[in-house]
Protein backbone atom coordinates (compact mmCIF):
# COMPACT_ATOMS: atom_id res chain seq x y z
CA UNK A 1 0.00 0.00 0.00
CA UNK A 2 1.09 3.68 -0.70
CA UNK A 3 2.36 6.11 2.07
CA UNK A 4 -0.78 8.01 1.39
CA UNK A 5 -3.45 5.02 1.33
CA UNK A 6 -2.07 4.41 4.59
CA UNK A 7 -2.48 7.46 5.37
CA UNK A 8 -6.06 7.28 4.17
CA UNK A 9 -7.05 3.71 5.73
CA UNK A 10 -5.69 5.12 9.07
CA UNK A 11 -7.98 7.76 8.86
CA UNK A 12 -5.61 10.46 9.69
CA UNK A 13 -6.45 13.92 7.97
CA UNK A 14 -3.22 15.91 7.66
CA UNK A 15 -3.69 19.66 9.14
CA UNK A 16 -2.59 22.87 6.83
CA UNK A 17 0.89 23.89 7.05
CA UNK A 18 1.85 26.39 8.91
CA UNK A 19 3.52 29.23 8.09
CA UNK A 20 7.46 29.84 9.19
CA UNK A 21 7.74 31.93 12.09
CA UNK A 22 10.41 33.89 10.46
CA UNK A 23 12.54 34.49 7.29
CA UNK A 24 12.80 31.45 6.36
CA UNK A 25 10.82 28.39 4.22
CA UNK A 26 9.22 24.77 5.14
CA UNK A 27 11.38 22.34 3.74
CA UNK A 28 14.22 22.79 1.52
CA UNK A 29 15.29 19.23 -0.89
CA UNK A 30 18.78 18.71 -2.31
CA UNK A 31 19.34 15.64 -4.36
CA UNK A 32 17.47 12.80 -2.57
CA UNK A 33 17.38 14.41 0.66
CA UNK A 34 14.43 16.89 2.03
CA UNK A 35 15.40 19.10 5.52
CA UNK A 36 12.44 19.92 6.61
CA UNK A 37 12.22 22.71 9.09
CA UNK A 38 11.52 22.57 12.64
CA UNK A 39 7.98 21.89 13.00
CA UNK A 40 5.49 22.35 16.75
CA UNK A 41 2.36 20.82 17.87
CA UNK A 42 -0.54 22.42 16.58
CA UNK A 43 -4.09 21.24 17.94
CA UNK A 44 -7.12 22.81 15.56
CA UNK A 45 -6.42 26.32 16.09
CA UNK A 46 -4.11 26.63 19.12
CA UNK A 47 -0.56 25.49 19.57
CA UNK A 48 0.03 23.31 22.55
CA UNK A 49 2.94 24.86 24.44
CA UNK A 50 4.56 24.30 28.03
CA UNK A 51 7.15 22.90 30.00
CA UNK A 52 6.71 19.29 30.03
CA UNK A 53 7.01 17.41 33.15
CA UNK A 54 5.28 20.62 34.78
CA UNK A 55 2.34 22.31 33.22
CA UNK A 56 2.43 19.16 30.32
CA UNK A 57 2.20 16.03 31.27
CA UNK A 58 4.26 12.84 29.58
CA UNK A 59 1.18 11.71 27.61
CA UNK A 60 -0.01 14.76 26.99
CA UNK A 61 3.51 15.75 25.49
CA UNK A 62 3.41 12.66 23.35
CA UNK A 63 0.48 13.59 21.97
CA UNK A 64 2.20 16.94 20.75
CA UNK A 65 4.90 14.93 19.50
CA UNK A 66 2.18 13.02 17.47
CA UNK A 67 0.86 16.77 16.36
CA UNK A 68 3.94 17.86 15.56
CA UNK A 69 4.76 14.69 13.28
CA UNK A 70 1.39 15.60 11.81
CA UNK A 71 2.56 19.47 10.91
CA UNK A 72 5.77 17.57 9.58
CA UNK A 73 4.17 15.47 6.94
CA UNK A 74 2.06 18.68 6.35
CA UNK A 75 4.94 20.81 5.41
CA UNK A 76 6.78 17.77 3.33
CA UNK A 77 3.08 16.66 1.23
CA UNK A 78 2.61 20.89 0.25
CA UNK A 79 6.32 20.79 -0.94
CA UNK A 80 6.17 17.27 -2.99
CA UNK A 81 2.40 17.28 -3.68
CA UNK A 82 1.91 14.14 -2.33
CA UNK A 83 3.81 11.91 0.22
CA UNK A 84 4.33 8.73 -2.18
CA UNK A 85 7.42 10.73 -2.92
CA UNK A 86 8.92 9.73 -0.09
CA UNK A 87 11.11 6.79 0.23
CA UNK A 88 11.91 6.84 4.01
CA UNK A 89 11.92 9.41 6.85
CA UNK A 90 16.15 9.43 7.65
CA UNK A 91 16.52 11.00 10.97
CA UNK A 92 14.69 13.18 13.26
CA UNK A 93 15.88 15.38 15.77
CA UNK A 94 13.30 15.59 18.58
CA UNK A 95 13.92 18.63 21.17
CA UNK A 96 11.26 18.37 24.28
CA UNK A 97 10.72 21.90 26.08
CA UNK A 98 11.46 20.02 30.04
CA UNK A 99 10.97 21.58 32.81
CA UNK A 100 14.25 20.58 35.06
CA UNK A 101 14.37 17.18 36.07
CA UNK A 102 12.09 15.81 33.67
CA UNK A 103 14.11 13.42 31.16
CA UNK A 104 11.93 11.10 29.70
CA UNK A 105 12.25 12.60 26.42
CA UNK A 106 12.59 9.76 24.07
CA UNK A 107 9.01 8.19 25.66
CA UNK A 108 7.99 11.77 24.21
CA UNK A 109 9.19 11.74 20.94
CA UNK A 110 7.67 8.37 20.11
CA UNK A 111 4.62 9.91 19.81
CA UNK A 112 5.95 11.00 16.39
CA UNK A 113 8.19 8.17 15.30
CA UNK A 114 4.80 5.80 16.46
CA UNK A 115 3.04 7.89 13.57
CA UNK A 116 5.77 7.30 10.74
CA UNK A 117 6.13 3.79 11.61
CA UNK A 118 2.51 3.90 10.71
CA UNK A 119 2.24 6.36 7.64
CA UNK A 120 5.73 4.73 5.75
CA UNK A 121 4.91 0.88 7.11
CA UNK A 122 8.29 -0.57 6.74
CA UNK A 123 10.12 2.33 5.06
CA UNK A 124 9.50 3.93 8.31
CA UNK A 125 12.64 3.18 10.75
CA UNK A 126 14.58 6.28 10.95
CA UNK A 127 17.41 7.85 13.05
CA UNK A 128 16.82 9.98 15.99
CA UNK A 129 18.06 11.94 18.81
CA UNK A 130 15.15 13.23 21.41
CA UNK A 131 16.32 15.82 24.14
CA UNK A 132 15.77 18.39 26.52
CA UNK A 133 15.80 22.29 25.12
CA UNK A 134 15.85 25.25 27.53
CA UNK A 135 13.22 26.85 25.60
CA UNK A 136 11.20 26.47 22.45
CA UNK A 137 9.97 29.21 20.05
CA UNK A 138 6.82 30.52 21.66
CA UNK A 139 7.29 27.96 25.07
CA UNK A 140 5.82 25.03 22.26
CA UNK A 141 5.83 21.89 24.56
CA UNK A 142 7.53 19.75 21.19
CA UNK A 143 9.80 20.83 18.38
CA UNK A 144 10.89 18.04 15.78
CA UNK A 145 12.96 18.81 12.56
CA UNK A 146 13.29 16.17 9.64
CA UNK A 147 15.41 15.02 6.66
CA UNK A 148 13.15 12.58 4.51
CA UNK A 149 14.64 10.50 1.42
CA UNK A 150 12.62 11.42 -1.64
CA UNK A 151 12.50 11.00 -5.27
CA UNK B 1 24.43 39.34 -9.98
CA UNK B 2 26.66 37.15 -8.00
CA UNK B 3 26.17 36.10 -4.79
CA UNK B 4 30.04 38.00 -4.11
CA UNK B 5 28.59 41.16 -6.02
CA UNK B 6 25.86 41.38 -3.83
CA UNK B 7 27.96 41.10 -0.68
CA UNK B 8 30.26 44.05 -2.59
CA UNK B 9 27.30 45.90 -3.27
CA UNK B 10 26.08 45.45 -0.14
CA UNK B 11 29.61 46.69 1.27
CA UNK B 12 29.94 43.78 4.05
CA UNK B 13 33.35 42.75 4.48
CA UNK B 14 33.53 39.55 5.99
CA UNK B 15 35.60 39.02 9.38
CA UNK B 16 38.59 36.58 9.44
CA UNK B 17 37.16 32.83 10.33
CA UNK B 18 37.85 31.88 13.75
CA UNK B 19 39.69 28.78 14.71
CA UNK B 20 37.82 25.93 16.02
CA UNK B 21 37.33 25.58 19.59
CA UNK B 22 38.68 22.30 19.21
CA UNK B 23 39.89 19.43 17.46
CA UNK B 24 37.44 19.04 15.06
CA UNK B 25 37.77 21.56 11.27
CA UNK B 26 35.69 24.27 9.81
CA UNK B 27 33.54 22.36 7.37
CA UNK B 28 33.35 19.21 5.14
CA UNK B 29 31.94 18.85 2.21
CA UNK B 30 30.33 15.58 0.78
CA UNK B 31 29.43 15.64 -2.75
CA UNK B 32 26.83 18.22 -3.38
CA UNK B 33 26.44 19.39 0.70
CA UNK B 34 28.55 21.49 2.83
CA UNK B 35 28.27 20.87 6.32
CA UNK B 36 29.72 24.12 8.80
CA UNK B 37 30.47 23.54 12.20
CA UNK B 38 28.82 25.71 14.61
CA UNK B 39 29.81 29.25 14.69
CA UNK B 40 29.49 31.97 16.98
CA UNK B 41 29.34 35.82 17.07
CA UNK B 42 32.44 38.01 17.09
CA UNK B 43 32.44 41.27 17.13
CA UNK B 44 35.89 42.93 16.06
CA UNK B 45 38.09 41.29 18.73
CA UNK B 46 35.91 40.35 21.35
CA UNK B 47 33.24 37.41 20.90
CA UNK B 48 29.41 38.46 22.04
CA UNK B 49 28.57 36.37 25.61
CA UNK B 50 25.73 36.40 27.84
CA UNK B 51 21.74 34.78 28.13
CA UNK B 52 19.06 36.37 25.45
CA UNK B 53 16.66 38.30 27.39
CA UNK B 54 19.26 39.09 30.49
CA UNK B 55 22.43 40.47 29.97
CA UNK B 56 21.45 40.46 26.04
CA UNK B 57 18.39 42.06 24.74
CA UNK B 58 16.73 40.68 22.03
CA UNK B 59 18.07 43.57 19.26
CA UNK B 60 21.36 42.80 20.36
CA UNK B 61 20.97 38.96 20.11
CA UNK B 62 19.61 39.05 16.74
CA UNK B 63 22.57 40.98 15.73
CA UNK B 64 24.81 38.75 17.51
CA UNK B 65 22.67 36.06 15.04
CA UNK B 66 23.69 38.48 12.21
CA UNK B 67 27.77 38.72 12.93
CA UNK B 68 27.34 34.78 13.39
CA UNK B 69 26.04 34.52 9.77
CA UNK B 70 29.19 36.74 8.85
CA UNK B 71 31.77 33.94 10.67
CA UNK B 72 29.28 31.50 8.45
CA UNK B 73 29.72 32.91 5.16
CA UNK B 74 33.95 34.11 6.49
CA UNK B 75 34.06 29.59 7.32
CA UNK B 76 32.88 28.84 3.88
CA UNK B 77 34.22 31.54 1.91
CA UNK B 78 38.07 29.78 3.49
CA UNK B 79 36.59 26.68 2.68
CA UNK B 80 35.92 27.55 -1.48
CA UNK B 81 37.40 30.00 -2.17
CA UNK B 82 34.61 32.10 -3.13
CA UNK B 83 30.86 32.65 -1.74
CA UNK B 84 29.73 31.54 -5.55
CA UNK B 85 30.40 28.12 -5.16
CA UNK B 86 27.39 28.07 -3.14
CA UNK B 87 24.55 27.05 -4.84
CA UNK B 88 22.34 27.99 -1.72
CA UNK B 89 21.79 27.53 2.04
CA UNK B 90 19.63 24.42 2.99
CA UNK B 91 19.21 24.37 6.72
CA UNK B 92 20.33 26.53 9.57
CA UNK B 93 20.16 25.37 12.79
CA UNK B 94 20.23 28.51 15.09
CA UNK B 95 20.93 28.31 19.15
CA UNK B 96 20.05 30.89 21.19
CA UNK B 97 21.49 31.05 25.13
CA UNK B 98 18.49 31.66 26.48
CA UNK B 99 17.41 33.51 30.03
CA UNK B 100 14.56 31.12 31.92
CA UNK B 101 11.43 32.64 30.26
CA UNK B 102 13.03 33.78 26.81
CA UNK B 103 11.94 31.65 23.49
CA UNK B 104 11.62 34.78 21.07
CA UNK B 105 13.86 32.93 19.81
CA UNK B 106 13.00 33.17 16.01
CA UNK B 107 13.27 36.68 16.29
CA UNK B 108 16.59 35.85 17.12
CA UNK B 109 18.00 33.75 14.51
CA UNK B 110 16.30 36.22 11.66
CA UNK B 111 19.33 38.04 12.27
CA UNK B 112 21.19 35.61 10.05
CA UNK B 113 18.44 34.39 7.92
CA UNK B 114 17.81 38.06 6.66
CA UNK B 115 21.84 38.23 5.96
CA UNK B 116 21.36 34.64 4.00
CA UNK B 117 18.36 36.55 2.08
CA UNK B 118 20.41 39.59 1.37
CA UNK B 119 23.70 37.48 0.14
CA UNK B 120 22.39 34.88 -1.73
CA UNK B 121 19.16 36.57 -3.54
CA UNK B 122 16.64 34.44 -4.40
CA UNK B 123 18.41 31.69 -4.01
CA UNK B 124 18.57 32.72 -0.14
CA UNK B 125 15.67 30.52 1.51
CA UNK B 126 16.70 28.12 3.63
CA UNK B 127 14.97 25.73 6.39
CA UNK B 128 15.73 26.19 10.35
CA UNK B 129 15.20 25.75 13.30
CA UNK B 130 15.67 27.72 16.07
CA UNK B 131 16.14 27.15 19.57
CA UNK B 132 16.84 27.84 23.48
CA UNK B 133 19.59 26.49 24.64
CA UNK B 134 20.71 26.05 28.27
CA UNK B 135 24.57 26.67 27.85
CA UNK B 136 26.54 27.52 24.52
CA UNK B 137 30.28 27.59 24.90
CA UNK B 138 32.28 30.26 26.58
CA UNK B 139 28.80 31.76 27.21
CA UNK B 140 27.97 33.42 23.38
CA UNK B 141 24.81 34.23 22.90
CA UNK B 142 24.02 32.65 20.05
CA UNK B 143 25.57 29.51 17.52
CA UNK B 144 24.07 28.46 14.45
CA UNK B 145 25.63 25.73 12.46
CA UNK B 146 24.55 25.62 8.61
CA UNK B 147 24.23 23.07 5.99
CA UNK B 148 24.86 24.45 1.95
CA UNK B 149 23.97 23.33 -1.48
CA UNK B 150 27.60 23.74 -3.08
CA UNK B 151 29.19 23.05 -6.76
CA UNK C 1 46.52 1.37 7.79
CA UNK C 2 43.08 0.34 7.52
CA UNK C 3 40.10 2.30 10.36
CA UNK C 4 39.90 -1.14 11.67
CA UNK C 5 43.89 -1.88 11.87
CA UNK C 6 44.27 1.61 13.54
CA UNK C 7 41.71 0.32 15.99
CA UNK C 8 43.26 -2.78 16.73
CA UNK C 9 46.47 -1.40 17.23
CA UNK C 10 45.28 1.13 19.23
CA UNK C 11 44.15 -1.61 21.44
CA UNK C 12 40.08 -0.30 21.51
CA UNK C 13 37.64 -2.98 21.69
CA UNK C 14 34.48 -1.71 20.52
CA UNK C 15 31.33 -2.18 23.10
CA UNK C 16 28.23 -3.75 21.90
CA UNK C 17 26.09 -1.31 20.16
CA UNK C 18 23.02 -0.30 22.59
CA UNK C 19 19.54 -1.32 21.84
CA UNK C 20 17.61 2.14 20.34
CA UNK C 21 16.12 3.58 23.51
CA UNK C 22 12.55 4.12 21.11
CA UNK C 23 10.52 3.51 18.24
CA UNK C 24 14.00 4.19 16.31
CA UNK C 25 16.85 2.38 14.24
CA UNK C 26 20.59 2.68 15.64
CA UNK C 27 21.63 4.19 11.70
CA UNK C 28 20.21 5.04 8.46
CA UNK C 29 21.91 5.22 5.09
CA UNK C 30 21.14 7.27 2.17
CA UNK C 31 23.74 7.42 -0.74
CA UNK C 32 27.42 8.02 0.64
CA UNK C 33 25.51 9.89 3.96
CA UNK C 34 25.01 7.85 6.46
CA UNK C 35 22.90 9.21 9.92
CA UNK C 36 23.43 7.77 13.38
CA UNK C 37 21.44 8.10 15.89
CA UNK C 38 22.00 10.36 19.33
CA UNK C 39 23.86 7.63 21.35
CA UNK C 40 25.29 7.97 25.04
CA UNK C 41 27.62 7.04 27.58
CA UNK C 42 28.08 3.38 28.58
CA UNK C 43 30.67 2.15 30.86
CA UNK C 44 31.05 -1.35 30.97
CA UNK C 45 27.20 -2.64 32.34
CA UNK C 46 26.28 1.48 33.03
CA UNK C 47 25.41 4.33 31.65
CA UNK C 48 27.10 7.54 32.76
CA UNK C 49 24.50 9.95 34.07
CA UNK C 50 24.40 13.57 35.78
CA UNK C 51 24.84 17.14 35.30
CA UNK C 52 28.48 18.37 34.24
CA UNK C 53 29.93 20.91 36.17
CA UNK C 54 27.73 19.91 39.37
CA UNK C 55 28.17 15.90 40.00
CA UNK C 56 30.16 15.32 36.98
CA UNK C 57 33.84 16.99 36.47
CA UNK C 58 35.26 18.63 33.14
CA UNK C 59 37.69 15.42 33.48
CA UNK C 60 34.67 12.44 33.63
CA UNK C 61 32.49 14.53 30.87
CA UNK C 62 35.07 14.46 28.51
CA UNK C 63 35.58 10.65 29.59
CA UNK C 64 32.04 9.77 28.99
CA UNK C 65 32.32 11.81 25.73
CA UNK C 66 34.83 9.02 24.51
CA UNK C 67 32.80 6.36 25.53
CA UNK C 68 29.87 8.05 23.47
CA UNK C 69 32.64 7.90 20.46
CA UNK C 70 32.96 4.09 21.24
CA UNK C 71 29.27 3.48 21.12
CA UNK C 72 28.70 5.62 17.75
CA UNK C 73 31.20 3.04 16.03
CA UNK C 74 30.04 -0.02 17.59
CA UNK C 75 26.33 1.47 16.19
CA UNK C 76 28.47 2.04 12.72
CA UNK C 77 30.49 -1.55 12.65
CA UNK C 78 26.65 -3.51 13.29
CA UNK C 79 25.12 -1.37 10.65
CA UNK C 80 27.77 -1.55 7.60
CA UNK C 81 30.08 -4.54 9.04
CA UNK C 82 33.30 -3.10 9.10
CA UNK C 83 34.69 0.91 10.18
CA UNK C 84 36.46 0.52 6.85
CA UNK C 85 33.29 1.19 4.92
CA UNK C 86 33.76 4.55 6.54
CA UNK C 87 35.45 7.29 4.44
CA UNK C 88 34.81 9.94 7.46
CA UNK C 89 33.23 11.43 10.03
CA UNK C 90 31.11 14.55 8.08
CA UNK C 91 29.63 16.26 11.31
CA UNK C 92 29.21 15.62 15.29
CA UNK C 93 26.52 17.18 16.79
CA UNK C 94 27.67 17.01 20.54
CA UNK C 95 25.54 17.60 23.18
CA UNK C 96 26.65 17.66 27.33
CA UNK C 97 23.94 17.87 29.94
CA UNK C 98 25.28 21.02 31.41
CA UNK C 99 24.73 22.22 35.45
CA UNK C 100 23.79 25.86 35.00
CA UNK C 101 27.30 27.93 34.39
CA UNK C 102 29.20 25.40 32.65
CA UNK C 103 30.18 26.17 29.22
CA UNK C 104 33.35 24.39 28.39
CA UNK C 105 31.11 22.39 26.36
CA UNK C 106 33.84 22.09 23.51
CA UNK C 107 36.69 20.51 25.81
CA UNK C 108 34.05 17.96 26.71
CA UNK C 109 33.03 17.18 22.90
CA UNK C 110 37.29 16.53 22.50
CA UNK C 111 36.95 13.70 24.01
CA UNK C 112 34.79 12.14 21.05
CA UNK C 113 36.61 13.94 18.36
CA UNK C 114 39.96 12.70 19.55
CA UNK C 115 38.57 9.33 19.52
CA UNK C 116 37.74 10.00 15.91
CA UNK C 117 41.31 11.84 15.27
CA UNK C 118 43.07 8.67 16.18
CA UNK C 119 40.63 5.92 14.56
CA UNK C 120 40.08 7.64 11.26
CA UNK C 121 43.92 8.64 10.91
CA UNK C 122 44.21 11.88 8.17
CA UNK C 123 40.71 11.17 7.85
CA UNK C 124 39.17 11.95 10.68
CA UNK C 125 38.62 15.89 10.37
CA UNK C 126 35.36 16.86 11.22
CA UNK C 127 32.57 19.46 11.02
CA UNK C 128 31.03 19.81 15.00
CA UNK C 129 28.90 22.21 16.98
CA UNK C 130 29.39 21.47 21.22
CA UNK C 131 26.08 22.76 23.23
CA UNK C 132 24.98 22.94 26.25
CA UNK C 133 21.28 21.20 26.87
CA UNK C 134 19.07 21.70 29.85
CA UNK C 135 17.81 17.69 29.85
CA UNK C 136 19.34 14.59 28.49
CA UNK C 137 17.64 10.92 28.42
CA UNK C 138 17.58 9.21 31.26
CA UNK C 139 20.01 12.49 32.51
CA UNK C 140 23.17 10.86 30.61
CA UNK C 141 25.86 13.01 30.90
CA UNK C 142 26.89 13.47 27.32
CA UNK C 143 24.79 12.38 23.95
CA UNK C 144 26.36 12.60 20.11
CA UNK C 145 24.68 12.35 17.11
CA UNK C 146 27.05 12.05 13.76
CA UNK C 147 26.98 11.83 10.16
CA UNK C 148 29.32 9.74 8.40
CA UNK C 149 30.32 9.51 4.51
CA UNK C 150 30.14 5.85 3.55
CA UNK C 151 30.76 3.77 0.80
Amino acid sequence: MSHEGRLRSAGIDLPEAMTPAGLYVGCVDVGELLHDSGQGPVDGDRIVTGKVGDSVTLDEARHAARLTGLQILATVRAELGSLDRVVRPVKLFGMVNCAPGFNRTPAVIDGCSELFNEVFGDAGGHARSAVGMAELPFDIAVEIEAVFQVV
